[in-house]
């Protein structure tokens, strides 16, 4: 009897849905690089790089970006609030303001230790802070009590399918191109998805009668489709979408009785457009129809600090608003999300200094507009010069940069590449990224990751990391690959 | 059209596997309670106590537990980096010692910025410290590779659970009574959970031939058991098993070739016994078998910072090592925890501040081993105290307090409460949990949350609030309530 043999778990004999979830962005090429990085750490001569650009992540602290001063003197004090005690150094001598300081006494006053389980669906006073920010940004009300904090908004959109998925005729409308998260955790529900095309011919917009065509189809293969995510700004194409576009999938929504989940992690990731919540435009909606047709229209929308000038992923904090739900569905997300107790303290403290950060006027606030700027600012510039440098490229296609923190190119690739990638047992795309990144260290995401129209080819690159050297090293490996295959 | 009639998602079509999910720890008494909170703070008069004491959970910084100070320096330096820029002033006037900011120059060298996701599975850097923790503490050799941090335990059940279970018919063997954690997955999974019962009579103690019967029993139904639970310490018993008894589980998942599942969090939580890891164990059986017949035991065994005497629950931290598993098993539960990215990178820190804390001789050390032994201290003073009060009360047994966080004592009510029980829709220990609930402002949780045998009712109450007042009114309700029902 062989000992590898008599284990009882193998690739076969476990969850065949999680066997079966595809999560590019954290695959092959990403477990690839990260070889390098280790082999490069070692001092391995044989790499034609010297370093490894993660651009397949939108993980800015990792590279570049620097955290906000205000929000994370404010996170040292609740981390540590002995230093309370000693006001006058803090002041004096470290540089914390008073509003610093004012701010983590609300913390430690309203929220408690950052040690302790909060109340599952996040403590009430963030939960409170929250909804006055959505009061703001919507000119509509908010509910506190509809708020629910979450480990990120990946954690918000596995709870929310959890609960929206009853079997595997459940269906849900998704993007594609798409952050795998939903192809990937539908997989590992077992429930259905249902792909619609974004138009790339319209700065990646969505097309209802597209999204309507793929709801038809989904339905005559008896699919029971119960929802329609929308990211947006959108996740990799970076579009904002129009609110003529919003009123057309929430009438559809409506029609159709369709449950909205709106990623908008990327709501000030915006360089084209502007940002239009679904949320404004839902309420408007209702306003605009006392006859109270759109007030059964259920909307999920989604937030995070991972994103936007915060950038602070690794703490994991998130939320999502919940827009006229059933108060015994409510019920059962709050016992769902209790079962994993609460998410992160910290990180929800960092939710509440997202939306309401410091004001015009008080000490803290010149300091937080600098730094919110540059981050902003630097971004736009960076995606701007790979932008440029796209557009050098022979047979890529990329519109300016619009927003998030990504471009998602068209790579026209010649024939002899298709055919070296399939003896390779690869995609095209696939294959070109596996080069770049062996011949320069930058890691990007295949089109295939995200889906793609049928017959065309993107990759994925955040606009992230620092410096020129690595744009480059691109457009000089292009070179080379469309000679090498021509 | 009623508008809330015409809602996509009502109680009866979401997940009917959530819906099906029980978790009492949150359930409708801890809801209830939290409206006495609120109300109190309202001021209301007509409220027969004056606090809440919320001995339903294991969460010791929202009750009297001041958190690690060694461990909260290092943290506020992570958050905020740029108080490194003043060592002399964290020296000379706030009390930092050189081993905090030594930690935490490594961190941010070794890990970086908090704010970044870091690998999946965690920090390497992270994940080494951790296995010379293992190493050190159980004799073996551990490999870091194996170690996977996540988000407080329950993260890490929820992953290997969700691995594990195929389809409906993979069975998990859970101890009754158990952290309805694992019911409540299974139930969310829809797998299925084989009960064994656990034995009040030998302390809580695992009885292999239960075990066996259960097993048993579950094949004949057609179940395909592949994993086994145990809770050691155990929650909510606090029972520590002998050295005999794991061998004896592990001998048996050897023979029916079971994945074993050991929650190890309470593992510093023992004030009878010893805390023997099954990791140990598992090793010293595949020694003592040269012929590798322990070779193909897979075991996963999962610790937390959320208790011990670090009780950072609020943090989200924790970690599983995989012994024995195939290398393609282990490759798609790295896919599976990379779709929610990673876990809280403080919380990974504090788990590596936890295994590796100040060593005799380091400038924290005499600090940490105060407070730490402080806290150990007082857990048992007032378990003792609590015990002790118990063994006043009329028909309710209670062995002395063994370890974990919790008391799980016998109550032996009289048929009358059974009545006015049953008039109410509640089990009996349900009822009597709430009339106490109502009488003091003490919320535990009934033993038919955690699973017990049939016929024995229970309740479960931490030892973790301060004071002795609480403990003064449980007594004083218990009398008033067998008076009334007897």
């Amino acid at each position: 009897m062989s000992s590898s043999n008599s284990r009882r778990l193998n690739i076969d004999n476990i969850n065949p849905h999680v066997r079966a979830a595809k999560y590019a962005v954290r695959g092959e090429l990403a477990v690839k690089s990260e070889e390098f990085r280790a082999a490069l750490l070692r001092g391995t001569s044989d790499i034609p790089f010297s370093q490894v650009i993660s651009a397949n992540i939108g993980n800015p602290q990792q590279l570049d970006q620097k955290p906000i001063t205000f929000f994370r003197q404010v996170l040292s004090l609740l981390e540590n609030p002995l230093l309370l005690e000693n006001e006058d150094v803090l002041i004096n001598h470290l540089g914390y303001k008073t509003d610093v300081i004012e701010r983590a006494k609300w913390f430690l006053k309203n929220v408690g230790s950052v040690g302790a389980y909060s109340a599952s669906n996040g403590a009430p006073a963030i939960r409170q802070h929250i909804a006055e920010f959505l009061e703001k940004r919507d000119g509509f009300p908010a509910n506190w009590q509809d708020i629910y904090l979450s480990a990120g908004a990946s954690s918000g959109v596995n709870t929310l399918l959890h609960i929206i998925c009853a079997d595997e005729k459940s269906g849900i409308l998704v993007p594609i191109p798409q952050y795998p998260l939903y192809t990937a955790s539908l997989s590992i529900l077992n429930a259905t998805c249902v792909p619609y095309l974004l138009d790339e011919s319209k700065n990646w917009g969505t097309d209802i009668n597209t999204i309507k065509e793929s709801y038809q189809k989904a339905k005559d293969a008896g699919v029971d489709t119960r929802a329609i995510v929308i990211i947006n700004p959108g996740n990799p194409t970076g579009a904002s979408l129009s609110e003529e576009d919003i009123r057309a999938v929430l009438e559809f929504a409506r029609q159709e009785r369709l449950v909205v989940l709106a990623d908008e992690v990327y709501q000030t990731n915006v360089f084209i457009g502007e940002f239009i919540s679904f949320k404004r435009v839902l309420r408007q909606l209702q306003k605009e129809n006392p006859d109270g047709k759109y007030d059964c229209v259920e909307l999920a929308s989604l937030h995070s600090v991972s994103k936007g000038m915060v950038g602070e992923c690794g703490h994991r904090g998130g939320y999502f608003e919940l827009v006229n739900f059933d108060p015994e569905v409510q019920a059962e997300i709050y016992k769902f999300v209790s079962i994993m107790l609460c998410a992160p303290v910290i990180g929800q403290c960092l939710v509440e200094l997202m939306v309401n950060p410091p004001k015009p006027g008080e000490p803290s606030y010149e300091l937080y507009q600098k730094e919110y700027r540059g981050i902003y600012e630097g971004m736009r510039e960076r995606a701007n010069a790979l932008h440029k440098a796209f557009e050098q490229m022979e047979g890529v296609e990329c519109g300016a940069p619009q927003g998030a923190m990504y471009l998602f190119p068209t790579i026209n690739l010649p024939p002899k590449a298709a055919e070296a990638a399939a003896k390779e047992g690869r995609t095209a795309d696939e294959f070109y990224c596996m080069k770049l990144l062996e011949a320069t260290g930058v890691c990007v995401v295949p089109g295939s990751g995200f889906g793609q129209k049928e017959g065309s080819l993107h990759f994925r690159t955040t606009f992230l990391a620092p410096g020129t050297e690595w744009v480059g090293s691109i457009v000089k490996f292009h070179k080379e690959f469309m000679d090498q295959y021509r």
